[in-house]
């Protein structure tokens, strides 16, 4: 069997031990926990005691934090608080057009929502990030004569250069400019990976997901504020049942949303050691990849950026070709975000950030875990060497 | 320990040792689906295997025969297709306001995405229930005089009452008016419960849930024929990275999906025995309720009905008394839905059933499944009797 090294960390993470034993346990906790009776009652305490550790985890645990509401993933979180904000929004909106900023490069599940938004009359302002910034000279010029400026979503982290935006800068910008806008925060590639509150961020909503902190696919968590949960500005994109407080409707997901519980709580137990210990493993990786600048090898740097996401320029190598080799030597990594791979559209993120198309396309993504060890990085530095040496260039 | 006795099937089951096994296997395979590489392409092969397992338990394994989209659960599922399909509708209608049928009673995962569409101008028809059919006349003489009926959603089983509704002959009516319309079937109450085949009942899409058939909760399928697939009738409510063909976007459960296709080949392949066990459960305890017919205990009678929901009248004796008094004995049973149980209403579905409100407000409903045994419809009659004998009446 050969020996592999899983370098893809930001698309998806293997869950941890406690994790699975929650999720395990949780399986044989089957009653509903909309029921009344007492089998109803166990998994309703399970779900309350998971939502009251994401809360923890997410540095909202005192009165008046707001409430965490569990979906199915990332996607559906996004998808909440920017169609749910609308929908909310709709009901009582003025003759104007809405406009919705965002940032250029968003994940798919921002981008693709407001481009519903933008179908139905909304303006759309995307904030540039090129470098890996936010250009807030940028959104400050464009917030000087716009009108009717009722909703932001910007992610924390681009999930493909590893840039981290200074989201509380622009949120304050635009409360400033738009105190009722809403302003969501996409901070699935955040989470775990640097230290985060919501209560700093100063946003009104923010998503995060289990599958990228060692949990299981499954469960992610929408935090709205409570300001948010008060006037009722979010409808629910998925309306049935009421559950989640009438905000996400469906049978709660104990499996999935227990093990994120407590995988929530074991990467919070250890965050300052795991980032000292993804940040010495990028210097590594760093040190080696830069043996190979002389090959053509290059490191994207953006102004400010996580330690766990690398992303690499090779030298005319396509993506593609160098991905598939070092799949073959079981070395995984991603030419871009999991989510868009297969639509083999040039990313978008990349070219905000200021990529030509040649580099784009010949740009690797190698994302990191604190369960990663040095022999990964060696495993891959030489690999890369090799498929550098004898891999066709265009 | 007091031994349990778990009724409540309804609101959902407890997962099968295959089911689970599947899980936990799941949770090793953590590579995304989407990713490219080899940890990716195994996941991807297992959501296919899943898929395949799903579309072979609906009866559509032939060529041409639709697609099978999985979802977080049987709420998404139905949202995507009424919400869906209407927003699909909406970049192609007319000036017309459209309609919607529906029935009487549905669950709130159809009755509240329809209650959105009517706050969108949308016309709604509910096709009456009373005594647990579907009034086809009623049906008929409303299509004689609509314009522009573009959608239906009918339950095929109703959650409360058992009542099994004629979705083929309503179906059918319904084409001949309008062959253009959608109809879409919420089949989570009759999946592995009857036999089924949706190219037998000439619908255009399906709802099927996972944890009803004693998989885990998080995933249940959408099923959409290949003309829906064709015309994209449906726009995702989950727009994102284009995940299950584009119909709904967000990493995909494998853990929950794969236990879902574990579960339902399991239960595809007993079905005809399970289907014989639960008609015997079920005549088994209808003649021990014989016994508390002169204490005023009755069983409400569908004029055609599924064995494993039995819904039962007690001797003014509220609902919530008796649960909990069965619950304090180690036996679950439910009011009605465990998913309105909370909003503490009362039952839409009975209440379109024909039941006058002293009926509803003291009704039980006892879900059967093949893993229950003789011995817990003995527990649930001596406890019955026992109540009814000493609790308060209104």
């Amino acid at each position: 069997m050969v020996m592999t090294h899983y370098l893809d960390n930001s698309a998806t993470t293997k869950p941890s031990e406690a994790s699975m034993r929650a999720a395990v346990e949780a399986l044989e906790l089957y009653g509903n926990p909309s029921s009344v009776h007492s089998e109803g009652v166990r998994s309703k305490h399970l779900l309350d005691a998971s939502r009251a550790k994401i809360a923890e985890a997410l540095g909202v645990k005192r009165i008046n934090g707001g409430s965490v509401i569990f979906t199915s993933s990332g996607t559906e979180a996004n998808c909440t608080a920017i169609l749910g904000y609308s929908e909310a929004k709709k009901r009582f909106r003025s003759g104007k057009a809405p406009t919705v900023i965002i940032t250029e490069g968003e994940h798919p599940s921002v981008e693709n929502p407001t481009l519903r938004l933008k179908e139905k009359g909304w303006n759309v302002f995307r904030i540039p990030t090129r470098g890996g910034e936010l250009d807030v000279d940028a959104l400050r010029t464009f917030l000087a004569t716009a009108e009717n400026v009722v909703l932001a979503a910007m992610m924390l982290v681009n999930n493909e250069t590893g840039a981290l935006y200074d989201v509380k800068r622009a949120a304050s910008i635009i409360h400033t400019a738009f105190p009722e806008c809403h302003v969501h925060c996409d901070a699935v590639q955040a989470f775990m990976k640097i230290k985060l509150s919501v209560s700093i961020l100063g946003v009104d909503s923010m998503t995060v997901s289990a599958h990228k902190i060692h949990a299981p696919r499954g469960a992610a968590a929408l935090w709205i504020s409570a300001d948010t949960v008060k006037k009722k500005n979010i409808i629910p994109v998925l309306p049935g049942g009421g559950q989640e407080m009438g905000f996400r409707s469906g049978t709660e997901n104990l499996v999935a949303i227990s093990a994120f519980a407590a995988a929530a709580a074991e990467e919070k137990a250890g965050l300052a050691e795991n980032i000292e210990k993804v940040e010495k493993l990028r210097g590594y990786l760093e040190s080696s990849l830069d043996e190979l600048a002389k090959e053509g090898v290059a490191v994207k740097r953006p102004v400010s950026f996580v330690p766990h996401i690398v992303n690499i320029t090779l030298p005319r190598i396509k993506s593609e070709t160098m991905l598939n080799f070092l799949s073959g030597k079981g070395i995984f990594v991603s030419a871009g975000s999991a989510c868009s791979a297969s639509s083999g559209r040039l990313s978008h993120a990349l070219r905000a950030f200021g990529c030509p198309d040649d580099v784009i396309d010949s740009s690797l993504r190698v994302s990191l875990s604190h369960t990663n060890t040095e022999a990964d990085i060696d495993a891959l530095c030489t690999a890369l060497a090799e498929g550098v040496r004898t891999l066709a260039r265009f």
